[in-house]
């Protein structure tokens, strides 16, 4: 039974970088189905179907259509109870919002600074005037002048992921032996990274970078097998 | 059933302020437990039930001596799983890990440097001299230099509680609808600050300040009943 994914894509249809994508993405594994991935591009807002927010990701399983991530997480654990449980029951999907928070409030905007000028670069040629102009603005500054001396914010990013990292040294996923919708909220955040730079985020030997690599091979190396910065 | 707490206490014996005895008491609380608690200060190791680790919380439950608050609160989990569990499964337990470790980098360093010296102000006169000797030893630094401008820390403290507010305004709880074990944790820091210090930590209309009314409600007004600075 496959459902369709419209999913962020740069300059090629399989460099696949939307941090929110990735969510679902790993749900939709996670919960054992087959995803036929339509690749989109942010000016194509008309391609999406009804009802259309404009934004991705979007599934549509059999007639209905479900857009934003967390609304499709919940979705797919009401309809598909018998299947893998993304959050391991309600304190589970509770905890889970918490983690969804840090990663929103603390790691996306310092990611965000570090690698927007990647994501430029590989954005598709229609998209690069959206994706300067709304990203300036957003940041008041150009893009150029976000990413300034990126290498001295690397400590503060790598000291701000302590929370991730003490629990993953004394357990493999955040959701304890498997992994859990948690673990692909803030892997969905690496994934965006991995997929337009190659700047070094992690210290090799960091735990965190242990479990992204677990990560990386999850679902028979889903992750691992879309195009990153450098392919 | 009367579970005896080894708790901290300040210079008034009703002044307990661990966050680390207060995880413990609101865990008690939780599993419906009677608490006799005993009152010990930093310069009572001796005082402590065998094995003694020569730190609080301890409890001692029939021939049981259990150290350790995350100890305690797996202990208390297997031991009485008829009872209201703490963590609401395996997921919401391995997601717990994450909120104290969240917790203990984040929330509980800031907070220490904003109130040390009044907690100073309040240990026993017999721990005053252990506790600022192996404070300062700890921060290279007097404890007046410690919190000195403490006011210009506190929109920083505050902006770093993101994850916690926006999960609190969407629902009472970290653990969703009720309390969980995650709850006290971050819990125990904010009480260990109301035990000391009346330094205003949270804005009015903060929604973490309504989780913390909510918490101090709990269980009949256990934690607001304990001596706060004023008091």
């Amino acid at each position: 039974m496959a459902i369709t994914l419209y999913d962020l894509a740069g300059a090629e249809a399989d460099r696949r970088f939307s941090p929110f994508c990735w969510r679902t993405r790993m749900a939709l594994a996670h919960k054992g189905f087959e995803v036929d991935t339509i690749p989109w591009r942010f000016t194509e807002k008309e391609r999406l179907p009804q009802p259309n927010a404009g934004r991705v990701p979007v599934i549509v399983d059999g007639d209905r259509v479900v857009h934003d991530s967390s609304a499709i997480a919940a979705y797919l654990e009401a309809s598909y109870p018998e299947r893998p449980s993304l959050y391991g029951g309600e304190a589970g999907r509770a905890l889970t919002i918490f983690v969804q928070n840090w990663t929103e409030t603390v790691v996306q905007p310092a990611l965000v600074a570090l690698v927007v000028l990647d994501i430029w670069r590989r954005v598709a040629p229609a998209d690069r005037d959206y994706f300067r102009r709304s990203r300036e603005e957003r940041f008041g500054r150009t893009l150029e002048q976000v990413v300034e001396k990126r290498e001295a914010r690397l400590p503060a990013f790598r000291e701000s992921l302590a929370p991730l990292r003490r629990t993953v040294e004394r357990q493999p996923y955040l959701g304890g032996a498997g992994s859990s919708y948690a673990d692909y909220v803030v892997f969905g955040a690496f994934q965006w990274a991995r997929a337009v730079s190659d700047f070094a985020l992690l210290a090799a030997d960091d735990p965190v970078a242990a479990w992204r690599e677990r990560m990386l091979d999850a679902f028979g190396g889903l992750a691992r097998q879309t195009r990153a910065a450098g392919d």
